[in-house]
């Protein structure tokens, strides 16, 4: 287990309690964040980590206290100090501390150093169910900390033995609570490029799957989500994740489906020789 | 300056940083407040706020970990350790620490101890601007910690020397970033009862209006308020505050209404005799 965390220039216990309470990411969302890992003690895709959170940072408004090479020793360090193997690193961003609770002053950074999480083996060869729910993110392209449909499901998505929620509105899909969608119908692969958190292993799958099929990248109506041959997700923790169950409605024939193994086996390649 | 919060059982200096940092009020948003204040030294309303409060924690699914009588206690106290006539409360109850950063464990609740805001007095006189922004706040009946849009747009209000944001989208009316609205439309006053969060004093200012005038709670279109004789808004600071402008248009004549003065007097006698 890491036992540190970086905040705002210092590394500290991973739970010393390090926010004053005036935060403006604790007292009003304002925060975002970013989530990726390591492959071979390597930070998977890092510049393209760091330029979503770039992204992220600049469309709230919040100045980066830190460079990216600057980033890149504390995370070196928090590495090294972490005595795993492979490490998560989580990083938030806040509006910083508000006298008003109400203007920015000067953003708070935080990066954790987190185990990886379990990845849902089982899941990955099997496939997983998922609910289907009218929800479309508020600010989609940014990696708010706004997951409060997510943490409000998440027992009754227990309940019901589904692994997520797939977010739809006005017939159309955006994507699940914390990874992307695709979709094949025969050869051609779909994902949706609407109200989307730009997925990083999203556009590994984009690039891995060019050289085998053809892949839309557009707009994805629910009907062709539950009329797919094949569906899948794509996030940093699922990799890629057979869909089999949307509601009660199986996919296909309700089996992991070939081609999605295939770019599911092609991307465990390509991590298993990160770095080398 | 108040200078103590009370954090799960224990109160301690409002500097001191108390959340570890897995609580998903940090992480992912999940976390509601709540926030009232003292006018001669006594709670306004306290058995409404914290209704809501319960309602708030009820609807996220969060088991409170005190009882009123418990939290009029720690109330008692801060306020006496406050060494101030008048005090603020800010209520914040999040989904506690989450090792996987996705389920609820056990709820963390801080109460902090705060100054009174400026009341904005030149606004109660003069009236203020608010700008129309096209938004509908996220489960609105829930105080949650989600003001991601405020916050966002604090400096354009200042740029426009507007002091709010009026949300509406769909060609209805819904509310203010932390306020409701009210339209006189000659001696007929009309508030919104959609997608708002009921304020404890837009409940007090029904209550006194009914004495003199006749009274909607329903849905109301954003042509009704642009087109309305007088505005005004209601919140735990802004008492009745005058609304003279929206964008460019001003409201009526431009001037706070009479009979919008006249409820914001018999708000100003109700609580300058609070508690005595």
């Amino acid at each position: 287990m890491p036992h540190y965390q970086y905040f705002n220039g210092e590394i500290v216990p991973l739970d010393q309690p390090v926010f004053q309470t005036n935060d403006l990411g604790i007292l009003r969302g304002y925060g975002l964040f970013d989530y990726f890992r390591t492959y071979n003690g390597v930070p998977f895709r890092w510049d393209d980590y760091w330029q979503r959170f770039e992204n992220s940072a600049r469309l709230l408004k919040l100045p980066l206290p830190v460079t990216q090479q600057e980033t890149e020793k504390i995370l070196a360090d928090l590495y090294a100090m972490s005595g795993e193997t492979e490490v998560a690193f989580r990083f938030v961003l806040t509006g910083g501390y508000a006298p008003d609770s109400v203007h920015m002053v000067q953003p708070n950074f935080l990066i954790r150093t987190e185990a990886l999480p379990q990845d849902n083996p089982a899941g990955r060869l099997k496939g997983i169910k998922v609910l289907p729910y009218e929800y479309v993110r508020d600010l989609p392209e940014i990696k708010t900390t706004n997951y409060v449909h997510m943490v409000l499901m998440a027992d009754e998505l227990k309940r019901q033995n589904a692994a997520d929620l797939l977010f739809h509105k006005d017939g159309e899909v955006s994507e699940l609570t914390r990874s992307n969608i695709f979709i094949f119908h025969g050869d051609k692969l779909i994902t949706s490029d609407r109200n989307i958190l730009n997925g990083i292993t999203r556009r590994v799958v984009i690039e891995l799957a060019k050289a085998d099929f053809e892949v839309e990248v557009r707009p994805v109506t629910y009907k062709e989500v539950i009329t797919a041959d094949e569906v899948f997700t794509t996030s940093t923790t699922k990799w890629v994740m057979p869909v089999v169950q949307i509601g009660d409605l199986p996919v296909g024939n309700g089996q992991a489906g070939t081609r999605t193994l295939h770019l599911q086996r092609q991307f465990e390649e390509l991590v298993a020789h990160w770095g080398k």
